[in-house]
């Protein structure tokens, strides 16, 4: 076990957890009492079944979120289920707190069956003003994360939006820094799963209805190999993923897909990648290795073989492509704009605006970080423009 | 509006409501980040994997309560739904945070059916030590309780057992007050619903194992009537009341069941009893007159006709019958107890504890109040040895 492993171990137990919950008002006279809670509430109870409006007014639900799995796809763990992945809920709740002070709390569900994921979180969306997904495998991911939107509940699958909007940030001041045209791009992704779906689709515009600059092409590769319209082992998604990605119909491993790409983005498994195929991309290659704890490729020898920028998921290394960037800004303006829906405008906007956040990019400087001031701020604004 | 009303609408909309997540965790520098979130999260989500039991001692689970309604019986307000529930919920989250430091969290449901109900709060007791029902109407309470605690889930629901306990634990003082054993008392009860069901039940040990007072008769009259077995409008749980109350087999109205009795207990309506019915009651009576904000009857009226302790569910007269007080020690007894289940007997244990904290009862002091020093650690305490 790591140093940081046992540290983290001895945090939680000694602390329970990471997360309470608090008093906001007056709590210790008589008089406090019958306001906060007897017989003052029931005015309240009053008013907001005559307008429902005024829960999101007078009730934690105008600034609650649930933070929901169902345990199936947690970190680099796998299908760990509800009470492995709780830690995660809670600290993912922890950092709204701390980064947009947002009232969230973990939601573990004690199902993997998506029609009965849908029932459940729809059922107890009342007294939240939005739903975060998290950590479910694909494709469940993509039909709970619809079936939800068309019901008309606001919902947002992180692993998805949070984790795409981050790399196109991050990839839009790469572009910069290596002087190539973003609408130049060759892209690879490495994975199947959501974060690779939701990344090819950003960086497509798919479904953006505003002005959005797209990069060249994308060819995503899971691991069966790239996907493309001839292979017979895709499901929905991924058929969509074949029909709207690889122009150039490439079929095959990794190493074709990567010959003369101009970024790897790597949203898959420790250490896949050998530092020789990188020498094949295109000049002044981007390379993104964001699996956790190991990334795709070191990046040193991803520098060793000619990468100009490099980034990863670790806090260690520069460049940094953490979706904790993401999601509090994105869930903080969607519901103070009361929006409906989480839609890839707002998406893209969000993304826009953390890029814009970095004004000189460098090589070692493409992201900024949770501690960069106004960050979270910034994303919501946008965010709320673009509903 | 009455004046705490318009205060209650003007803190709520201030504050946004009255709960709040926080951050038990030291978490500014990087280092704390990689300790309590990345990466080292991880490290906790694999013990609580390995070792389930760990989810209780790591996170949030070892002391949280799901506060879960359908906001179908809400106060005096009836079926509202769970918007207009939500403040409710809040405010007894709120509670459970002051009184016994639980971190509770408001759970609103968009569905009244019973089981859809049971399903959802099934798959989202992973993360919480404890479901708490509250504000569902009867017999659907009865239920959904029931399901859940089949199913291994900690449920209670507390407009009955919250309720009964409190009013056990006053009537046990009340009849040390009037000399009379509380063995011998013979009880009436105004209202057909949960608490009304759940106090005739407790009230004669129904379900305790171990060794319990009852009193000597108990009669259950609801809108309709005296509930005795010759009614055909029953459904099975009135039906029980039925057949296990009422041994003199008394028909008619609340006139008839009062006529030489020596408790009123009221949790049905404001104003439903004439103070000239009360005469007809025995000597020294006891009349609890529990309904909000307006009792059943008036104490002024109740102690003209001759009523020898008198309480209601309101701060401004002697005796407050709240059942605040019963369910924080019930439930944080039960969590830390890791019970499987809220048993009768450990009703009835947070009813003696409740009531042994009033040493020298007289009939202005019948119950603790919530500002009683270290009421809620008894009642916890004696839950736990009752487990």
């Amino acid at each position: 076990m790591t140093e940081t492993g046992k540290k983290a171990l001895a945090l939680y137990k000694k602390f329970n957890g990471t997360l309470a919950t608090t008093i906001k008002v007056p709590l210790e006279t008589e008089e406090d009492f019958s306001i906060a809670y007897m017989p003052g509430v029931a005015e309240v109870a009053m008013a907001c079944t005559v307008d429902q409006a005024n829960a999101s007014l007078y009730t934690i639900k105008g600034h609650s979120v649930a933070v929901v799995t169902d345990g199936s796809s947690v970190l680099g763990l796998g299908n760990i289920g509800p009470l492995g992945a709780l830690p995660v809920m809670e600290s993912k709740a922890m950092l709204y707190k701390k980064l947009v002070d947002i009232d969230a709390f973990p939601i573990c569900l004690a199902t993997q069956d998506a029609d009965e994921m849908v029932k459940t979180i729809k059922n107890i969306a009342p007294a939240f003003g939005a739903i975060h997904l998290e950590d479910i495998a694909a494709p469940r991911c993509f039909e709970v994360e619809n079936t939800l939107q068309e019901q008309g509940i606001l919902a947002a699958h992180n692993d998805q939006h949070g984790t795409a909007l981050v790399i196109r940030a991050a990839l839009v001041n790469a572009a910069k820094v290596v002087g190539k045209p973003f609408s130049s791009l060759k892209v690879v992704i490495s994975g199947g799963g959501a974060a690779a779906q939701a990344t090819a689709k950003l960086l497509l515009c798919d479904g953006v209805t505003k002005d959005c600059e797209g990069v060249a092409d994308v060819i995503v590769v899971d691991s069966k190999g790239i996907i493309e319209p001839a292979r017979r082992d895709l499901d929905t998604y991924k058929q969509y993923i074949a029909e709207h990605t690889n122009k150039e119909k490439k079929t095959g491993d990794i190493d074709n897909a990567l010959t003369g790409a101009d970024v790897f983005i790597g949203v898959s498994r420790g250490n896949i990648i050998a530092d020789t195929i990188l020498k094949e991309m295109a000049q002044k290659a981007i390379v993104f290795a964001l699996s956790n704890p190991d990334p795709e490729v070191h990046p040193d020898k991803a520098k060793d073989a000619g990468a100009a920028v490099i980034a990863t998921g670790r806090a260690d290394f520069p460049n940094q492509v953490n979706n904790a960037l993401g999601y509090p800004g994105l869930f903080k303006g969607a519901i103070e704009a009361k929006a409906k829906k989480i839609t890839q405008n707002m998406v893209i906007a969000a993304s826009d605006a953390l890029a814009a956040a970095v004004e000189n990019p460098t090589a070692d400087n493409i992201i900024p970080t949770i501690f960069t001031p106004g960050i979270f701020d910034k994303i919501a604004q946008a965010v709320k423009e673009a509903v």
